[in-house]
């Protein structure tokens, strides 16, 4: 007999999750993970966290932490920020969701480049949200005049992913000037790696939005935070949608945990510089093997190489306990994403190759 | 000038943020908490955490934590249900949230109780899903046969709240009888205080989805852990939206507390047990002072003094620092919820209204 209560489901395809390693020794490098753990005083407050709090909900509106946040904007950016100024919420998916929410209700479509974060695109649909991409040219690189036509919002994420490539605040800016009638979301999720970021254009664009995260340069994937930025009025919008949906999306020990890591921006400057430097090293020798290696302002390459295929040098890592990347999609379906690891985990990856090199390119 | 961008917003009213008390030494009876803090397996799970593990992403599927899920509803309800029964998400809001948008995508009007949890009415104008309110009798009733008429979903809070009562089985049996071409939601997050959990009728309806939290039984509300409990098609639905909107909802500490908390049922069974005498010794003292009690299955009551006001014995207890709830809505605005706190607690508040009942009630 047929079920009439299936007519109601939402229309999606139920998800096929990857491949989770199941051993230890892998050397992953295909989730752009921080190969360094989060900042000590993380460890501490864990560590004397009263459990006893935890029978009590959190505070809703994370106050301390959209405090810290303030604080430390103002330190990294020299753009005075207040509370009102921030949104935090689990995961850049749950920010982001929550903006494309709140901000995309036009007929017009959304613009977002062919190549970038795959979610776009799912939220849209998810939501009804009409969208368009616009293609990155041939080097991956977003045009800002792309986006003059007439549209519902504006999302770019600076570095893009997994093209690995940042845009000035020049081109930001410029996307920016051509889209005074919509929001324009910034994602800048990598940018701690050496980006630049438009939080310091908050003060002049009332309709910019950017977010960022807990998961890359924090170390704090597990844990589950990420912001956005952007004007008191934005950031009201943006609390009233929480406030319909999930009201307490950050648990108390996340407020606790970020609070600490916003706290040590000494030991954030130490591992990112770390990763950039391994990420330099580590261009440099793919290049020599014949990679192609476009400048990354992230943490991790978005590699081609000459001879060999992308699937090809992805399943003899895998072989090797070595995680990257591939994506058997339109245009970068030659292309790899590889998570830059601590120095001895790159090395291990540059002997992989040079031994499938070594066998297979005569 | 006009900023077009605004015109893009989704229209929500911003939310005011409900009043948090700035001292500790109130008596919060006000947010259904827990008094008992939570299993002493949860502060060890804390205090063992190994930090380090947070710069990766959590398993997206929170495996391990369904399990333990699984095995505790078949120890507790003897139903033989599989990881794959049960969905994880950012407590009860969010699993919720999660199911209204996958399972009520019908024209025709989802159904729920007048009085009930506010939030279902808030989820169905957020995501535009028609809905009819059926009032509940003089005695805050569900009347399981007013649910016949053809709709899109039913969603039953059981027990409810804020009224407290609970439903027996052959009641939401009745309810799954007359709704077998749409999905009905059983909430539960209270049904440890004395409910009798759906989780029994799974194998029977096919189109039964139960939701329980960690938030209130299990003391765990500042840790954001719910579940849903269902057939492993409905689970599949509702991971694909999980999937399409914000893939790791749970961070690697709710997934590890969580666990914890899970496996210590004759923790679960002490303090509920506690809560339910303090709630029974608490009513008859309540009764015995003038208000009509209805019987609770729940860790608060639902109260109404004979001659006193809701609102002015609300304001009375507040001057003397205990926090109860009040609201200024039709029908239940004479109405107090009070939550079940310790003895002690429970002690002061009567011995607070004693004193109001001996000055005003001459």
């Amino acid at each position: 007999m047929e079920k009439l209560w299936r007519k109601n489901y939402l229309n999606i395809e139920p998800y096929t999750a990857g491949e989770q390693p199941k051993t230890d020794d892998i050397i992953k490098l295909n989730a752009n993970e921080n190969p360094y753990p989060p900042s000590y005083e993380v460890y501490k407050t864990i560590a004397e966290f009263e459990a006893n709090d935890m029978r009590k909900y959190p505070l809703s509106d994370s106050a301390p932490l959209r405090a810290a946040i303030a604080e430390h904007c103002s330190n990294l950016y020299g753009a005075r920020l207040t509370p009102d100024n921030i949104f935090v919420g689990n995961g850049s998916d749950d920010v982001l969701a929550a903006a494309f929410r709140a901000f995309f209700n036009s007929d017009k479509p959304v613009m977002f480049p062919d190549i970038t974060y795959s979610f776009y695109p799912v939220w849209c649909e998810l939501m009804k949200i009409p969208f368009v991409t616009v293609p990155v040219d041939d080097k991956f690189m977003i045009n800002p005049e792309d986006y003059a036509p007439e549209n519902g919002g504006v999302v770019i994420a600076n570095p893009n992913a997994p093209t690995s490539i940042g845009m000035g605040l020049d081109s930001i800016r410029r996307i920016l000037d051509l889209n005074q009638d919509c929001i324009v979301i910034v994602d800048e999720a990598y940018v701690d790696f050496g980006g630049e970021s438009a939080v310091k254009l908050l003060s002049e664009y009332e309709n910019l939005l950017v977010t960022q995260t807990f998961s890359k340069s924090r170390s704090m994937a597990g844990m589950r935070i990420a912001m956005a930025y952007g004007s008191t009025e934005l950031i009201s919008m943006l609390n009233a949608v929480k406030d319909s949906y999930n009201s307490y999306p950050l648990d108390r020990l996340a407020i606790a945990t970020g609070i600490a890591s916003v706290g040590d921006e000494e030991y954030l400057e130490a591992i990112t510089s770390m990763i950039i430097a391994t990420r330099e090293k580590t261009a440099a020798a793919l290049r020599k093997l014949g990679f192609d290696v476009p400048q990354s302002s992230t943490n991790f390459l978005f590699v081609q190489h000459k001879t060999l295929t992308a699937k090809r040098i992805f399943e003899y890592t895998r072989e090797k306990g070595i995680y990257i990347r591939y994506w058997d999609k339109p245009r970068i379906n030659n292309r790899l994403r590889i998570t830059i690891g601590t120095n001895i985990e790159m090395s291990k990856l540059i002997a992989a190759l040079e031994e499938l090199i070594a066998a297979e390119c005569k």
